[in-house]
């Protein structure tokens, strides 16, 4: 046993071994798009592909190690959903029961796959705070062992096996950005690399919406922010852990914030460049670099911890459709025409001699300031870009029409 | 020199020196998702991490080595897309000179890849074939060296240096399922392995869209098929090469074909489960497996080539959007409301009730049945799955509504 309220390297390579049969040592890849786009090598740390699709098993893995026979009557938790997955996935392992606390606008994703890892779900809490203090709860009332989904010492050393990884994948190894939302990962990452390899930065990422963390370090203790709705909600934490946030001041050299849309772009680099499948959580690094939050390292290797890869069908299309949009892509465009017979086809024809794919059409008659005898028709487009886009614009105008850019 | 005509085991062993220094060695991944769903051990070969997102890289760089000085004037060819960023890439790699020739329909992405890779694109016809004819022609008219996509010993002696990868980074490899196009990879990675381990299966996959090969291995010559439109354009392939046919014939142990929807949801499987973008072409593999078309290996261990990842943001977003709605996760209701005020809020608050969340609500009085003083609304509903699904439509049957399920 080691004592409480402190996590050292030793403790991140004891972890290791006791985790090692079941965690996957994920692969470190090059992204030739991020590197050409920092002006410097950027590789990608991919633990989206670890079992359950997240970083969690890790600590999971490694508080059920430490608890031993203290866990044998089960292990209950609440979470937003990687660390359910994590917990459930670590129990089935290990052979003990779980019991999993879920906020009602939990991802379905996340949701599913923790049933399907055997784990029984409650859901029944608004918010993951409620989920975790129900847990904890149900553990002082049923001798289930609580585990925390980042304030736990164990939990850090085990998150920290992800460092161990990059210190003997990645030599040159000068830079890493990290996602934070209670700490756990960014200081076991941090303890474990800059432990060997003191000169290494290692640069905590947050999104806007639940960043407590740069506060909290100025206060010099935890403070809470309001939290908010966030394409992140794999790190929608809003209050540091007194344990992460003591790690994180001490191991971690600087918490960087970036916002919804900077996310949803990184989302969509990963997707088409990169070919993962990152959710938002996973993507604030690669959002970091993209807006030029954190820069690349000047001389050796930036690697992005990508923590997870657990998103919804659903939202990966939202965030892809309007790349689309933005990419001038998709055209939504208004345009008014004479409400008589053939008043359209004019219209169509002409887009349809510029190449552009029709996705839709509608007729609005109201609510737009339109002469009796006209009708407002809205056109749902694909182009082969903005250039494309732009020419087919100025077709339609050139043909007499009043095209108006709705989207 | 090696003769014309003929690959062997040498010649995949001597391409892969040739191009070790630009291509990726791509890693191999496990899939607990599709093992749990064969019963059996199933990885994934996950070349859509190679550079360009395909495996095509392999094949051309084999190509410009061979050429040597032959194609100091450059190279041109003709492709769809991965092949022409695998050729614009190894041009690159080499100093040399590229025009690629790309059918009008060639997906965005895959057009906007290969101008970045720095290749001189000319979008001038209708199909692949033409425009590979088009760059034969312009081959002779200039001097550059062509570029076949695939009925190329060379090319195929590229491609196989996939498989040499496979036997050492999968011991207990029994079988490998490979997508068939023109036939290049599969033969190279069947020489490849086979070579090796003659007791291991090389089974291809084609699109039923673009299937020549069944046929053609039945008639012993190659023979065309119409095609179409298929979400797997990078395998729409009409009629195999002489060569390809020949090497397909003598290594590939069977050929199988698969659907347009099978695709799809091996797509989205790839993505939710797996964390990985797979184009249409590459996922054929895991569409045979899902659909049991080619079972996994009894003994030993079944691996999957994933071939390629260059998709559109937005067909993935359409494909995820689908699969969305066949889950159940996505409701499209149409439902008759009085025509009067207040006819709509009692709905929707049964609705809300529910728990599902109202993405689009859209009045029709067009078109169908309704009485004078009714009016329909077509509502889409985001819900929890199938059984939520189900609960939210009795629901509003039970309030007194007749919802009718349109998608």
């Amino acid at each position: 046993m080691r004592a409480q309220g402190t996590v050292t390297a030793q403790d991140v390579v004891a972890a290791r071994q006791a985790i090692a049969d079941v965690v996957r040592h994920t692969p470190v890849l090059p992204s030739p798009s991020l590197s050409e786009r920092c002006g410097a090598p950027v590789v990608l740390k991919a633990e989206t592909l670890q079992r359950t699709g997240a970083f969690k098993l890790r600590g999971a893995l490694a508080k059920l190690h430490a608890l031993g026979d203290a866990c044998a009557a089960g292990v209950v938790c609440g979470s937003a959903g990687n660390h359910a997955q994590g917990v459930a996935a670590a129990a089935r392992a290990r052979g003990v029961r779980c019991e999993v606390h879920m906020p009602a606008e939990a991802p379905l994703a996340k949701v599913e796959a923790t049933v399907a890892l055997g784990a029984e779900v409650v859901v029944d809490g608004e918010t993951v705070e409620e989920c975790v203090a129900r847990a904890q709860e149900r553990a002082a009332a049923t001798g289930m062992a609580f585990v925390h989904p980042f304030d736990d010492p164990e939990v850090v050393a085990g998150q920290g096996t992800l460092g161990l990884e990059l210190l003997e994948d990645v030599p040159s190894l000068a830079r890493v950005l990290v996602p934070v939302g209670g700490g756990g990962l960014a200081s076991g990452v941090a303890i474990a690399v800059k432990s060997a390899r003191p000169e290494v930065e290692v640069v905590g990422v947050q999104v806007d919406a639940n960043a407590p963390f740069p506060a909290s370090l100025r206060a010099g203790a935890p403070v809470e922010v309001a939290g908010g709705m966030t394409i992140a909600d794999g790190i929608a934490v809003k209050r540091p852990g007194g344990l992460t946030l003591e790690l994180v001041r001490e191991w971690v050299d600087d918490v960087v914030v970036v916002g919804e849309e900077e996310v949803a772009e990184a989302m969509v680099h990963l997707l088409e460049r990169d070919k993962l499948v990152v959710e938002g959580a996973g993507a604030v690094g690669v959002a970091a670099l993209l807006a030029g939050r954190v820069q690349a390292a000047d001389a050796g290797m930036t690697c992005v911890v990508l923590s997870g890869g657990n998103v919804d069908a659903g939202l990966l299309a939202t965030v892809a459709r309007r790349h689309e949009t933005e990419a001038g892509r998709r055209l939504v465009v208004l345009v008014r025409v004479p409400d008589r017979p053939g008043g359209l086809v004019g219209l169509l024809d002409c887009v349809a001699q510029q190449g552009a794919n029709l996705v839709d059409v509608q007729h609005l008659r109201e609510g737009l300031d339109l002469h009796v005898r006209e009708t407002a028709v809205q056109l749902v487009l694909e182009t082969r870009g903005r250039d494309h886009a732009e020419a087919v614009l100025q077709a339609v105008a050139a043909a007499g029409w009043t095209p108006r850019l709705m989207a």
